[in-house]
């Protein structure tokens, strides 16, 4: 079977390097390029020594190539970029016939003024946004098949949307007063040296940060207003917390309806779970809990599953519903090799399991 | 100086091995006795060799009394049990004049059947319910100066307490929809051999528990209804996090009014900051955040106080309050010699700064 | 091609649990059967929530099976059992024709007397010793593609043997005086609900234990012994250090010369470069570290690498090696997988990589 | 009683932080002056939030001061600056009649061709290292009381020097052959902006790092041979290990002769237990374990504390001690301040239990 030449632009960070590991190991990849200004001329095997044993990863050298020789040499570019940086690679990638999956925010608001306002400046390059998918496969399949830019999500926004979407879409909750409270590793932070995330600085720490509004609000509310078909505007509260990787969010949901007794809760519990049920109950990387179990990043960190459970709590009448992913995969380089596999038309856990 | 005689009664879990340490380093305190069944004969110093070096860890040695004794030995006895337990010794050590300052849920909950829905049997001792005071010195500084019975609070009540009474009291909240997300170290589990607790268990995790009816509820909705003037209930996750110590939590608030424009929303910022300051601007161990600090733990860890800040989201129109404490100091021992300190007429941060 | 159905005994515990993962990730592996008294019944989806996704892990289900049922059903039978225990299976399991690969004590010291010495009691299957092998694949791979029982290695031992054994068989260092400095992430301790390894009891910890005579010396010393032709007494003092996993290994070796001067350093650095390199240059499993790259756990951990890098010291005379693994892998299950390869003729690396 | 006036040159790092935390606590000190360029003009408060609630945290500021403003202002300054800058500040401050209690390397070593061997520069400041004492108090008790330079020992030395010093002098150990295994939390590494000392780079791992030659070596064994009275080279490997703060030391010495059987082994032991009793019976830093204790970093951080055990090995003939300190309290700012107390004639342990 033929395999795909891939690149990965901007591989230094936490990212970049998830996403070598991962295309090192995939079965139908080519890794014939990564890319970084400051790790040019070593090889993978060097700058990132626990990658030494897999195959190619000591004769794959950085270079710090532009858009022109990437676009030469491989089929996709994978961009672990920056958000701006991205886009100037992005759009003569994308003009020389490369399909460009985007790990930055660049193309994933579709409203420049959104973007405006959420990012500080002008949109980079507004004229491509038509041509870009939110690469969130479970909901933009069909469309990331197609694209020639795939902007995949950030972090925070799959572990808020895969739970909150299917019961927007079915009007199972109400569109207004949903609240997100997430923690996330450090490594979210990415691999940049400043104090707020050293260890020291870290470690026995828990704190919450960007508060009230953070940039991930402006693709969270885009998806789930178009979900719900009508404006969405959400409470979304991060934390930092002392794990390398992993994303817990818990939502704060209002059912569309009151529930009383133990027949009304059972009546709206199956609808719930009927709900998630066609939405997921097929997808390989969305691993809906039963029973008792409740989400623990530990059981996520590492693949690229995201785990779902939820309660109605007829104290308060509210829906909990939570969710844990790693960061790092299913919040960003799992899920764009994903979407890799669907656009080249591979088996979709291709390199993922 | 007349120093005050005092005894921890099951002092080999974190709260009474920190109240230990507090009490042994008090200088007005004469820790005359402590006690543990499965330490008894020991000494302080064997049973926790980091306080070895603090005056008297050596000879005061551990003992496995009954209350009478105690009640001969001592003013004041501060109960480390489990919930249960702490009644049995609470009755006649009240009964034989020791003044009790009971770290347990047990007389925190003034309703019987309230306690019955949450802890899951009769209450032990209902006619003490009436004797005592629910511990939080600034709430019920006033009744703590004269009461036999303490009640201190647990550790997520006075991370959720704290920052909401004085805006119900003050009427610039609303009373339904207060939801309360907290993050917990693991300590708060206490010294239980299970193997949830385990260092390879708890590392690299986060995760809900108790989803969604928490017993902490019971002593929470009781303040708050007390504050409000009115039945309140609440919302409330505690999650599991990989940090020793700490509870952070995060209150997502509706003030009682529409705040539309940077008009309103300063009018709003005024009154709020004003209610803050009015119940808390000279409390010793209330710190009010300014600027653009927010909580974190390791502000906290080792001392008796509590940090919180707040920010109006006039996306949502919802107020944030954010707060940070030591789950075994402010959220249980340290507390508990405050609310010593005040019975006793001491300086209230006596032993505590 | 054809598959081997294999079974893992004993699987509830760290050693365990990775021997299902790696197992049921194997392409040429069937893995027909888990055993675990407390988890009979339950599938290895629900006992191990992060392996759901994996092949199988739904429909395997835990059972509590006794010896002959377990060898009429599988060839290959992996013992993640307590040592004497584990001995109980293998005696029947051999009898009756199954392959053994036993990750306990219990067969890896030839000698009844010294197993006595460090565990306590007399062997519980003396009879069987001849037939077993140290399972050290870089040392007795072709015993291990002929032997019935395959006695894998300790973490510890592992960690020590590489990097020592072949400066001893060459004769580049001298046999006494070694001394062996560990650290173990506390998955080490097994999963064991004491309350030395609670979260709270370990993070933010660092402490030696076993101090003098820790029982892997036992196996440790037999195969410095083999491999030096005289007896072999080690100096080892493991530690407790807050990781989930890995092993870090600091050696002080005499070389067996004196070296002064930059001529007689550089020879002497030639011979113990050209000694690993004839030792490990081929081994897929073994990595020497060069240039000024340092063993790190976190280049290691999840994989079956063991990193191994050295330094001169000319102010000292003495040689440093050190080593850095995986505890659970490298240092047990994946080390045992590793057998399992080579008895089995596949590619060595199948399923590890 | 009078206090004395003091201040903290280069407050942003541990070091200082740590003393800020200790000096505004001291019930004879007048922490006057804390200076740090970046932070000029805050508040204590504000800088270390954590310190909020401590006496004068809010109205002392920092400032950009220089020598002769300091040494117009008070009359001890602590210097917690980089090596090479103490000097700089050093030198005028003496020369104006200021105690100088400095934290870093400058003063430690007495010759300055050790000096420039491992600092890699001619000595700032030669003529003033006969002015100096190294600030071991259970060593230069006498010395420090009238010094007006005191060059406070490093983290590591002080972890190796106080357990060894007295065999040394004793000649129970011989000096040849020693070796220090030392592990270190991460404050060890300073609050610099380095990718290394990030959250995710250190978590999870452990490593050695400086091998063979670190800088701490020359002021090790320069102490080491004054007690010896012969030219001592020892072996000292570190390593980086996942915890905020702590120093724990394994050392593999060699007794003055040999020990077999009971007898022996019995004799020396109450030499060796008798040595130390004499060195440190009565020092009120010094915790000699007893029974089955070993070190554990826990048992000391946030305390000026040493704690030491020892072992002996009769199957290698080694004596194996441990010492566990935190690195920033008696590895650095409380002995700095021990070393002021007894400078001033203060109770020793003024404001360090």
């Amino acid at each position: 079977m033929n395999s795909v030449k891939v690149a990965v632009v901007g591989a230094s960070g936490y990212s970049g390097e998830e996403l070598v590991r991962l295309l090192l190991r995939h079965p139908r990849v080519n890794l014939a390029m990564v890319t970084s200004r400051q790790h040019a001329g070593k090889s993978v095997a060097e700058v990132f020594p626990k990658f030494a044993s897999l195959p190619n990863a000591k004769t794959l050298r950085f270079t710090d190539s532009d858009p022109e020789t990437i676009a030469g040499s491989v089929e996709i570019a994978f961009l672990a970029l920056p958000h701006g940086v991205a886009a100037e690679f992005a759009v003569p990638l994308v003009g020389k016939g490369c399909v460009v999956i985007d790990l930055s925010a660049d193309f994933r608001v579709h409203d420049p003024v959104v973007y405006k306002e959420f990012y500080g400046g002008d949109h980079p390059a507004p004229g491509l946004l038509k041509d870009s998918v939110y690469g969130l496969p479970e909901v933009y399949r069909e469309q990331i098949r197609t694209s020639r830019l795939i902007a995949s999500p950030g972090c925070y926004p799959t572990s808020i949307l895969l739970p909150t979407l299917p019961l927007l879409r079915a009007g199972l909750i109400r569109s207004a007063g949903i609240i997100a409270n997430s923690l996330s590793g450090v490594s979210g932070a990415g691999r940049k040296a400043e104090i707020s995330y050293l260890f020291a600085e870290c470690n026995e720490s828990m704190r919450p940060y960007g508060v009230p509004k953070h940039r991930h609000l402006s693709e969270i509310e885009q998806e789930l207003s178009l979900a719900a078909g009508t404006a969405v505007t959400i409470q979304f509260i991060p934390h930092l917390i002392p794990v390398n990787r992993g994303i817990l969010t818990t939502l704060y949901l209002s059912p569309d309806r009151r529930f009383e007794g133990a027949e009304q809760s059972a009546a709206l519990e199956r609808e719930i779970e009927q709900c998630y049920s066609t939405a997921y109950g097929t997808e390989p990387f969305v691993r809906l809990l039963s029973g008792a179990a409740l989400p623990d990043t530990k059981n996520v960190v590492g693949t690229n599953v995201i785990e779902i459970a939820w309660r109605l709590d007829s104290r308060t009448g509210r829906l909990i519903v939570m969710s844990a992913q790693d960061n790092i995969v299913k919040g960003a380089s799992g899920q764009a090799v994903q979407s890799m596999n669907i656009h080249r038309g591979f088996d979709e856990t291709l390199g993922l399991i």
